[in-house]
């Protein structure tokens, strides 16, 4: 009920007093009940950071609001990271392939493999191949001969500058982003090179199976315990140039996992969105929700369902796809969607009536869902069927949706609960890594001064909520982390 | 009701159809019934504005994704522009005594007049000051001594670059802005700086009248026939030294609109909220309020309310002067409040905590209420009693609140239809003149590419319903306007 009017002092901090309840219990996580040592961890951790935001608002240097690329040191001087990265964040659900493993170890540890060769572009990119012997005739056209890198580096005055200049090719980091990357489309241009200079890599199957393997162990390390990849499942290839179908894949990603848990207890385990690019022709669609239906049968286990990824701006439409999308429910298959939809600032445009196509084609969860906040009508159905959206802030940030995370629109779905999980889309390319910069970057700027350690828990909470584990699997999953949520808190509650 | 299950095209097309309007519904405005020539005018409109995005999304030059000093140019080029210069907009709310004039006529008009003279800080900045002889001692301490100006141009051998460097000095305006302000501090010291250049200037009696005369012909030729404006009432001096008091500058205004009213038969008036600055000390404030009550009862026609201005971040609360803004109503006074609340990234914060206090304190308008998304028990009850926020994005831009307007958190309230106006806070700081930069921002970049003519037509109608015009001031107000915007659609709707 709204007060009528307000005639003492006593009565002022009344009415706040009930505004801010009512805020609390509207936030995110805002309505859990925190046990005794977690109310004393809260303290710990709320203390450190108002320190942190009181500091910043004097020096006006506020991580959240810098772009990632300047902020990262920063963010890694702050104490309430280092608590965030002992924290037990759960599941990562917004993953592709190739972004999730530091490039370092692609640089330092792949490209010295035997039988590596690079080539050069005319526009100054680079490719990679595995082959024994070296391939003679290219593979393209655009691209200069095969070069065995061991015989490269050796004739290299500088191999650390070599070595540093494939770091560069393998991100987006750059000293000066906003003077490197214009607009959207420059950033996805290098995105997609991105893409294609580690590509000859990653698929080589013995640098797939390690690529699978150092991927979880990266997230593992970061306190999260399991992952859903979306996966293009493009063929991996052997030393003599036989390449494996999607099924090898996913049963390298499945036995890869299966070894993992193995190793590691507390890993719960790994599942695979299969994905097309949506700069392809709606007919040749058609085949890859066939090709998902296929793989979500033989493997129920390991294939979650299916996804569009790429530059949502320049790409096909959900619309443009209905053909191919409707197939399953046409026949009777189920094949849940995860769709990327509203990564977009153009409000109103077919791009971002993808939002609305998400919904009406019962998508399970929203990719980003940036737009969002712009569509009340979405907003208000997604929330009633409990459809989280996938929040990446570094990633938004990064790819020029949004400068200042703070007014990044997470901020007043979080204030208000909507259903959310947070991701770290592509944490290589950023020069990021596991999930504990975007839990920075929520906490601090989308969270504001008064989100505290309860929006976290429903966080992670919410990432296997609205995981696509099977609900025994689940169980399990919140059991192994409530363990380890329990430890980090009773550490913290001491320092 | 949520759909369940979609099967085939027709019910994908159905389900949007279903989504597209219960969105148009909820938009600001979305509910008005257009008559058939608004209608043809409505088509011409959004032909022009969807062939503008359009391309703006091919070059990626998008004007309100630029900051304003960059997209002026581009956006007097717009031809949606040209049509929102012509449209009544009816009235603005949100306006600072001497922010609304475009700072060449006090360059070219004012320090021409005789008797101005100027002196020059250590500091680089400049103050002025009309006198006749030329005052041997100084006011202040920190400026060389008072020079004539007449002399000194006289002396100069570029007196064009002179006159330019004025009109950098009364303007925010630069060409590297992220540079120049590298953060909100920055920004905000030039804003004081301007104001304190400017001073002696507008307060000059003869300029102060001929200032206000000004403000409304520059808003009544941008088709703005009723104005709000927070006003300081700073002593008003003559050229002998003796200086006027609040009455005198009341009277002023007074006189000065009824004289333009009488010119111009469409003018609809002038209305002042007192304020003070927010750095003053609580017990200044009280008298502050004392005197808002005191001008309110002299003039209860000409002073609508009270309010606090300037930099939120580092000014006092609405908390910190509780015991002052008690005043009217423990003694039974009715003083409206505009406050100005929510001018803030800081969520959380003391500082965002003056949208609660204005809440309670029962403002009658916010003034930016920019953090609002942030607080949704607040901007629920906002709602429910009807009480708007005053948007002014340009100014928003320029002061470092988000950078990309298609963020600005108005979209999501104007995508929900809550109760606003749009207004443009310092426009000759800003470099921008009257009202139609702002609109043009929110009609192309916080609205999106569906928000139509419905939108606007509501802006102009709220901008009189939230005013603090008496209900048959209103009325007569709405008539005329009406009457303009009958021939502007017909004019529209023929092209
Ligand atoms: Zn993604
Ligand atoms: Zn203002």
């Amino acid at each position: 009920v709204a007060l009528s009017c307000v005639c003492s002092a006593v009565s002022i901090d009344e009415a706040r007093k009930q505004l801010f309840a009512r805020e609390k219990m509207m936030r995110l996580g805002g309505q859990l009940l925190l046990r005794k040592e977690e109310e004393e961890a809260n303290g710990k951790l709320m203390t450190l950071k108002k320190a942190e935001i009181t500091k910043a608002m004097e020096t006006q240097k506020f991580p959240p609001s810098m772009h990632f690329f300047r902020a990262k040191e920063l963010i890694e001087q702050s104490e309430v990271f280092h608590i965030l990265k002992k924290m037990p964040k759960g599941a990562a659900l917004h993953l592709h392939d190739f972004g999730t493993v530091d490039v370092d170890w692609l640089v330092k540890n792949v490209t010295y493999r035997p039988h590596c060769h690079i080539c050069f572009t005319p526009r100054g990119t680079l490719q990679f191949t595995f082959a024994h012997p070296t391939p003679s005739s290219l593979k393209q056209d655009y691209c200069s001969k095969w070069i065995l890198l061991k015989n490269y580096r050796r004739n290299l005055k500088n191999v650390t500058e070599f070595d540093n200049s494939l770091i560069r090719n393998f991100t987006l980091v750059t000293k000066n982003p906003e003077l490197a990357y214009q607009d959207q489309s420059a950033i996805w241009a290098k995105f997609d090179s991105i893409f294609q200079a580690i590509s000859g890599l990653v698929h080589y199957a013995p640098v797939f199976r390690d690529y699978i393997s150092r991927s979880l162990e990266e997230f593992y390390l970061d306190k999260v315990i399991y992952l859903e990849l979306r996966v293009l499942l493009l063929p991996v290839y052997e030393l003599n140039g036989k390449t494996h179908d999607q099924e090898w894949s996913v049963r390298a990603y499945q036995e890869v996992a299966a070894q993992f848990a193995k190793d590691h207890p507390e890993f719960m385990g790994l599942k695979l969105i299969y994905s097309d690019h949506r700069t392809k022709d709606p007919a040749l669609i058609k085949a890859s929700v066939r090709m998902a239906m296929e793989l979500r049968r033989a493997f129920p286990d390991m294939v979650a369902g299916f996804d569009l990824v790429g530059h949502e701006d320049t790409g096909h439409t959900l619309y443009d796809y209905q053909e191919a999308l409707l197939i399953p429910s046409l026949e009777g298959v189920t094949l849940p969607y995860f769709f990327h939809a509203g990564e977009t600032d153009w409000r109103g445009t077919s791009v971002d009536n993808n939002l609305l196509d998400a919904l009406i084609l019962n998508s399970t969860r929203i990719g980003h869902g940036f737009a969002l906040s712009k569509h009340p009508a979405v907003m208000e159905d997604l929330r009633q069927r409990d459809v989280p959206i996938e929040v990446c802030p570094v990633s938004n940030q990064v790819l020029k949706l949004v400068s200042d995370l703070r007014n990044h629109p997470a901020v007043a779905l979080l204030a208000t609960g909507h259903p959310m999980v947070i991701s770290s889309d592509d944490p290589a390319f950023f020069g990021a890594k596991g999930l504990t910069y975007d839990f920075y970057e929520v906490f601090m700027g989308i969270g504001g001064m008064d989100t505290d350690l309860r929006t976290l828990k429903q966080l992670a909470i919410n990432s296997f909520k609205y995981s696509a584990l099977l609900p025994s699997e689940k169980k399990n999953a919140l059991w192994t982390w409530e363990k380890a949520w329990n430890t980090f808190i009773g550490e913290l509650a001491k320092t």
